[in-house]
């Protein structure tokens, strides 16, 4: 007989969850990438049912009974972390009353559905209402998120993404990175002077732009046996580990598109292709947040991909699958993917850009959750916000401006941190990796990715959620949190050198 | 307050299952056209924890309280119809026990796989033994069927295909065409000369026969907006009525082959289209029976899709996609469709030759399942059936013999009439939808297959499962189940009129 049965029960109740959120990765898919537009209402109420019966599982008072048994038995180490994670999950989904769950999940919808018809109509006060109701029950959500786990509550929002992570700490670091990245795009400005990359003529096939992106899936070692890569509207990384789905865009008259969204979600991929097999099922073995997972979408896209070296490396690929031409060329290739250059939208932003645009929206919607603002001040604050970090105008400009993204309309309020998180993360990670490794430019340049991979595997990937995060980064890093490694990174990136100019101190929210 | 509170219960109850089997209709659709080969393990593990969910609802004791409160309560004809699809589903779900149900998964999957490995090396031996476990345990599950539904075993299996039809119907029928087929099909070939339609010199590029399946989809009616067109090793129709999902095979050497299956699964798409969404969810909106369903894919590929007028309105898109040939004028095209040659092989065979293949399996489970035939003795029954029918030797050859097929590798007994009942109905149909309409060759010349698909719509999609099959097909023809439309139609296309030597009399088993 086990000495562990509390124990083993719980993995026998997350086993079942596993195959039940299987079935809801896998229609998720279907749903972004293949289903016809007359399915929607049949599918809606088919992933309705499955999602009704994933939250009863998931919160089952069984489990809560079986997890205070399960801590007072002889549990190993990975056991014990399986554990703290099944209770995270058990407090997740009981913490939120299911009559809360339910007018959250129509108030979305609405909100959403307002969302892409008044964004394309730039009318705010359409918005609004269904924006207003949204708030609301986030706010609600918000408050018994934070009192079942003593948390306040949008710390408990960014805690569901984030777990660990408190909007101290998101403030120590992002008014870090504020001190030094304005007048550090400024700078990267003035450098790569006036000349912007031309805007590509001619067309480029999207069959040959999806070659092209099969060529990078080998470059970046994707498991085909576990996976496959089709297009979507929005490129996203579905499905499970066991058969990762990822998605591109095609635009047929910039082959970069495809190319920047491929790499990315071959970071996320290959990171959900790296957790340890053995673990699949357990809470255990999920991905450890999501702005880990963004560090590994960040560090292929970001930190290998816009290098000169990787650059040298794209040269000849682009030439081969869409033709030469002088813009394909190893020097024209890394100024395209390196111009820095403010604009209103957060998704078209350069790597410089784009933690200010980050920044604003953290203080937004802390500022929401907390009540010092109001869905109708909005605007305002945006408008505001955008000056100060951007120095940009978008009063009026709601489309392009708070109604451009479409996280709050699903109330995924919480979730923008994760974006920087993860290029700070990123940053964290090469300079280590650098650290073990050596340069790894010649590598980059002559498409030997494998000890990086093999870096990131041991360090971030294999290690799946068996340490809280700030131990996962000390154990690859050797450092906590902060803003250096992203900062020299940058300064290297974007000024040609990591002089004192770009050089900091120690520590989360250090302002030079 | 309602007044049929049970009834309105079990409506709540099947909605579930009915959602339930949208997931696993996706995923099986996934699965068969999408997957890569690795996420098959995680995959079966999800898809199993579904199935059991499923059965778990379908054969829920509560389900037959209500069913017996439920017919106490003031139901209109079409309640009335529902629960009698309901009662029919619980007793197919409730009468073998789930340790039976569990056994039986296990012995098919290992006979499946062991089938797909000695169909290969024509290793009967190899074979035999996990087949021996797949009858057994067939040979138990129909019996506890037949005992719950007062049936004969084999005739429990047919029902659960064929609801209502048993093993003396499906003799007489198929004694009857036995009468006549034979020398039919002598005839036709003596008629037809000896001058076989060549092989098609050249490839056919799979974009360009993808694009000829669409615009048969367009010919054909089908709603993009409620489904899609996408490709697999074995053709089928999946999803659900509200997303339904047809796949073809192309073969770069024979345009033919995507044809004809894009055509007979639109026959299945349709029907799938055509069910009254409003009855959707409910049991009486579900396709009648197997047969039926098989009746409308023959009804497009058999009755439409080979005949004159059709290879005629055939011929200009052949040469259209895939560039002008003499193969592909309308004379050609109507002589290759309609060549008539008895081969080894079932799913290879000509619309004449077909049912023979049929009459032989039917013979043949029948013998297993009532235990008069033993495993071991299959092989030495196919040959003399073979030698009898179709007058073919097949000793030795088990790969194109009997295991060709997958189904009983699968468990899959009281299938195979299922086939030629529906070639049988389609017959049948277009008899009566002729007498309404009058002739419609021109129309299918022309295009105009509206008139037709109005009628089947009228008289079979619409009615979903409103009637039992006899009355079904009473309402929309007039007659009951007779093999006599068939041997018209089948001497009209191959002997050129329904002369006397053709014409039969009235009634299932008559003997000329």
């Amino acid at each position: 007989m086990s000495a562990t049965p509390a124990y083993d029960d719980l993995c026998q109740r997350h086993q079942r969850i596993y195959h039940l959120q299987h079935l809801e990765a896998m229609l998720a898919w279907d749903r972004a990438t293949t289903m016809p537009p007359g399915g929607v209402a049949a599918r809606a109420a088919a992933e309705a049912e499955l999602q009704g019966l994933i939250q009863g599982h998931r919160s089952d008072p069984r489990l809560m009974s079986a997890l205070k048994a399960a801590e007072q038995e002889p549990l190993d180490d990975l056991a014990q972390a399986d554990v703290r994670e099944m209770w995270r999950d058990w407090h997740d989904a009981s913490s939120v009353p299911p009559v809360l769950a339910e007018a959250r999940v129509l108030a979305t919808a609405r909100c959403e559905f307002a969302w892409r018809e008044q964004r394309a109509r730039n009318d705010w006060a359409g918005f609004l209402g269904p924006f207003r109701e949204v708030l609301r029950l986030a706010r609600e959500e918000a408050a018994r998120l934070g009192e079942a786990r003593g948390l306040d509550p949008y710390d408990a929002l960014v805690d569901r993404f984030e777990p660990g992570m408190d909007a101290a700490t998101l403030t120590g670091l992002f008014d870090s990175i504020c001190g030094w990245l304005p007048s550090m795009l400024a700078a990267a400005r003035v450098r790569q002077g006036t000349q912007r990359p031309p805007a590509l003529p001619g067309g480029f096939p999207i069959a040959a732009q999806r070659a092209l992106s099969e060529a990078l899936m080998d470059v970046f070692g994707f498991d085909r046996q576990r996976g496959r890569l089709d297009s979507s509207a929005h490129p996203f990384t579905g499905g499970v580990a066991e058969d990762v789905r990822i998605t591109t865009r095609y635009n047929p008259h910039d082959p970069f598109d495809s190319l920047n969204s491929t790499i990315h979600e071959l970071g996320h991929a290959r990171y959900a292709q790296g957790l340890p097999r053995a673990w699949l099922g357990r809470p255990v073995g999920r991905a450890r947040s999501f702005g880990i997972h963004e560090s590994q979408s960040l560090s292929f896209e970001m930190q290998i991909a816009r290098s000169a070296a990787f650059a040298s490396r794209l040269a000849p690929l682009l030439a081969q699958h869409l033709g030469p031409r002088p813009e394909f060329e190893s020097e024209a290739v890394l100024r395209r993917l390196t111009w820095a250059e403010p604009g209103l939208i957060r998704v078209a932003a350069d790597e410089l850009s784009y933690p200010l645009h980050i920044v604003l929206r953290f203080r937004l919607e802390r500022a929401l959750i907390s009540g010092t603002l109001e869905a109708d001040d909005l605007p305002a604050a945006w408008d505001e916000g955008m000056a100060e970090l951007l120095d940009l105008d978008t009063r009026g400009n709601y489309r392009d401006g708070c109604l451009q993204d479409i996280h709050w309309s699903k109330g995924a309020f919480g979730y923008f941190p994760s974006y920087t998180l993860g290029a700070v993360y990123a940053a964290q990670w090469f300079a280590a990796l650098r650290r073990d490794l050596g340069p790894i430019e010649d590598r980059i340049a002559s498409g030997d990715l494998v000890p990086i991979f093999d870096w990131l595997e041991s360090r971030v990937w294999s290690q799946a959620s068996r340490w809280e995060t700030p131990e996962l980064l000390q154990r690859g890093t050797g450092r906590r949190l902060d803003a250096e490694a992203f900062r020299r990174h940058l300064g290297e990136r974007y000024l040609g050198g990591a002089d004192d100019d770009v050089r900091s101190g120690d520590g989360v929210g250090h302002r030079p």
